[in-house]
């Protein structure tokens, strides 16, 4: 590379991450350690979660029995650092830029940026589906997404719909908010639910405590949106009820992305719902 | 049951078998052991593929990277011989009219009616989509179906496209297929690909040769279908090949549906895709 683009490169990393190999090469050279939202826009973006294999068939069969909040697009082979399928030359242990670990349930403080230490030969991870493909289909929409027009995170809350169990994966579905008018809810959800892979249509809209859910302006995770006049809220499920599950079956091992920051696949974002 | 009814329900299974519970009661009872199709007509079906724990992982790894072919409805717990998620007081050892066995890799002669006396506690069983959704919704857009309008099971034929392998789980993908004039094939495949659970669009259409096929006429497995004048062949994946991927992995057991027997859901067969 020249010293030009060398220089370019280092002036803005969202610009030269706009190919996902390039975006997975700069995050493993620790060029970029943010959100991955920007990033090779208009390829699919992944959650990541990642047990041992004696833990593994239950959380297979915990994605299979709740589809809706962990749509499951890989899963690797004991071991191995890479999902085909999704990437080429990927290393799961380096490629997002940031990760959590959780040991016998209890998650470590902070985040790492490389997790290659810990990467054992009996670790299997997955690969879910985020909301990402369904949100960038309603922005095509002209729908307004309301945390992405305030540029945050989206609120996070933790309902009373119980997930079904898997073994000793249990909890509550966590949902993220996003507010519509009555006329922009109802295609919202026709166009959600296109999107079964990107969570589908939501699992509720209307009265927040209906799920168990106090104060929108108080959520449990990510930063409140605000609300307009005669808006509706609509509840989609969230892969961050992995982090519960998690938490209940205690493995002895746990990794998941840091938030917001993704496995970024190769994959058009109109594949994720076909494949 | 009053005597009358009970000549009734003898007279007509298919009649009685109308709601879920009665068909699976029926096949339970030794009443029914034909194929499926015709019972508890708007409701889904299953394909069914059961396996050893040990080799459970692998085979829900195999489904996740070859949704297309093996679309995961729901997993049993080991040893669980439920789906609660699919039906209410499902025994999957008996409440099919016909299993087959395989140990080893090698198939029993003949199906069986009830499995209950072979299942035991690390049993992992499997429940996959079927093009049964899809068909209907071709059907309901007053699409011909050939082997529905001839009445006989469609043709299967094992094509050169590689599954993507988990572990010893390999082999090619089977394949169905269902003819079209060039129109009807353009809003089969519009129609088809909303049901990603019931195989979605199909993997090619033309020339049979390009992916294996060497004779439409001479199907490797159910029975051929006519092609009428300017008719264009329409394939669609199968989890027919299930049967080469367990043939190739060798598990100590395993269990399959027999052909054209399978599981039937409480579900709405238009949940099949929503969940």
């Amino acid at each position: 590379m020249s010293e030009r683009g060398e220089e370019r490169r280092r002036a803005d990393p969202v610009l030269a991450a706009r190919s996902p190999s390039a975006a997975r090469r700069l995050i493993r050279e620790g060029m970029i350690d943010g959100p991955t939202q920007a990033l090779a826009a208009g390829h699919l973006q992944a959650a990541l979660v990642v047990v041992p294999e004696a833990d593994a068939l239950a959380f297979a069969r915990l994605c299979a029995l709740n589809p809706r909040a962990f749509p499951l697009l890989a899963m690797s082979a004991p071991g191995d650092r890479a999902l085909p399928t999704l990437a080429g030359g990927l290393d799961l242990a380096r490629d997002l830029p940031g990760y959590r670990v959780i040991r016998d349930g209890v998650a470590e403080e902070g985040e790492r940026a490389d997790v290659s230490d810990l990467w054992r030969a009996d670790l299997v991870a997955f690969a879910l589906g985020t909301g990402q493909g369904m949100e960038a289909a309603l922005m095509a929409a002209d729908l307004e997404v309301r945390e992405v027009s305030e540029a945050h995170s989206p609120p996070l809350y933790e309902s009373n719909i119980p997930l079904i169990a898997s073994g000793a994966f249990a909890g509550r579905l966590w949902v993220t908010m996003r507010p519509f008018s009555a006329g922009d809810a109802i295609r919202a959800i026709e166009i959600a639910a296109r999107y079964p892979l990107a969570h589908g249509a939501p699992v509720h809209f209307g009265d927040p405590g209906a799920i168990g859910i106090d104060r929108l302006s108080r959520p449990d995770g990510g930063v409140p949106s605000r609300m307009r006049e005669g808006e509706v809220p609509l509840f989609w499920p969230s892969t961050h009820s992995a982090a519960t599950a998690i938490r209940a079956a205690r493995p002895g091992l746990a990794l998941l992305n840091a938030p917001g920051k993704r496995l970024i696949t190769d994959l058009p974002i109109d594949r994720a719902w076909d494949r």
